[in-house]
């Protein structure tokens, strides 16, 4: 999917969410992910724009593991922008690999990536046509301060904006950092950026479009286990979806 | 593998040597890697104390990959400690999956993390017992530049080996950056380094040794392409054994 076309879905659905497919064994038997997943898919399907399997919660079952995401991603169909969220990032030789199992095996659109190897890293996930790289940037877990240090996370952006474009480049803006959202924003005006945190982190929908979104909307939200593990997941998506609908009949339309 | 065992196996087979099975299809068909890999784990097993498969080289092959690993573990055994090179990290309550994969699906004794995320995308690796975390701190890339600068790699070391102990943590640094290998091991001085980038990238073994082995050896230093692909691996790999047990009775007998 390209970047007209995910604006133009954003458009007419009149959403940026994104629904995170992390099936925690502490919820559901290996047994009944893949019916889980259809499930979360079934009631969300026209309520978001985007899907975000976590690969931790397939790998660990090995095989079984892969089958089910391979059945999932076939499950979600092309309709909907799918995020490989495997934090990947290797030397030069080695990401190529990484870009070939989920651009190519999996045929995801996206894939988080961690820049911490630097340029040779990421590269090779920017030679693909039509494909995305989500990189890391200032994430919205706890132990983020160690070492995204704003000389850290400011270096990241600024250095690598120029290795892609707006047309495949993203990054992960936790939402539990909206007070550095508007000069995340000030350094990549254009970007998308995919922002977790809303939700189960406690980060603030309203808050996040406020401060970093843009006239081709430029937010991808992701929330994972406040919709996923919610008693009614659908109605979790359509609150969502409604206060995200107010924000792109404002600024976008 | 604990640390005792790790120390006690350098000493008695001579060598600190890791054989990265990195099977590059562009050197080896699909349905040849098993037989590639045996024949080097064949050659290689009485010359080294350590194989480190990355993953990404089976990863992109999808199911069949992940098979292969399976069988090339069975085949490596229990008798040489081995490194799972796949570079993972992410919040804790996903961190925690990864761990699972590598240490219990696949029975690794040590995984490769990027510290990037911090302490809780660490910590959970770190809560298995006889289990290695091998922490990136300076790689050996030509992009490692980019974000690696000396204030972030000295802070990873100094933060994360307070997160662990020198019997469950290690530290992944290039042999291609000796100049600053001393430094690297005034902070850490009781830790284990991997250190990729000896062969094929261009560091110096003896450069390595001279700057940072220590009484308990230290150094688990890695050669894949230099070995596996050279037109006789057994011998490139006695005559790095051959240049480590040099360094083995000099400094640790």
């Amino acid at each position: 999917m390209n970047y007209s076309e995910l604006v133009n879905k954003i458009k007419s659905k009149k959403n940026f969410l994104c629904v995170g497919l992390d099936p925690d064994p502490k919820n559901i038997k290996d047994d009944k992910i893949l019916d889980f997943n259809k499930k979360i898919i079934d009631e969300t399907y026209d309520l978001c724009i985007a899907y975000k399997p976590n690969i931790a919660f397939y790998e660990h079952l090995g095989i079984k593991g892969w089958c089910i995401l391979e059945k999932t991603l076939d499950y979600i169909g092309k309709d909907h922008f799918t995020i490989a969220d495997a934090k990947r990032a290797d030397i030069g030789n080695t990401s190529k690999f990484y870009a070939k199992t989920f651009f190519e095996t999996y045929n995801f659109d996206s894939i988080t990536l961690n820049p911490f190897m630097g340029k040779d890293s990421i590269d090779p996930f920017m030679e693909w046509e039509n494909k995305w790289s989500i990189i890391l940037a200032l994430t919205s877990n706890d132990g983020s301060s160690d070492f995204q240090t704003p000389d850290l996370y400011k270096s990241v952006l600024q250095k690598t904006k120029d290795w892609g474009t707006k047309e495949n480049t993203m990054y992960v803006v936790g939402a539990t950092k909206s007070d550095f959202l508007q000069e995340v924003r000030s350094i990549i005006p254009d970007h998308f950026m995919l922002i977790p945190g809303v939700g189960a982190q406690g980060g603030s929908l309203d808050e996040v479009c406020q401060n970093a979104m843009t006239k081709d909307c430029g937010l991808i939200i992701n929330s994972s286990r406040s919709i996923i593990f919610a008693e009614k997941p659908r109605l979790e998506a359509q609150k969502l979806k409604n206060q995200m609908q107010i924000w792109i009949e404002k600024i976008m339309l």
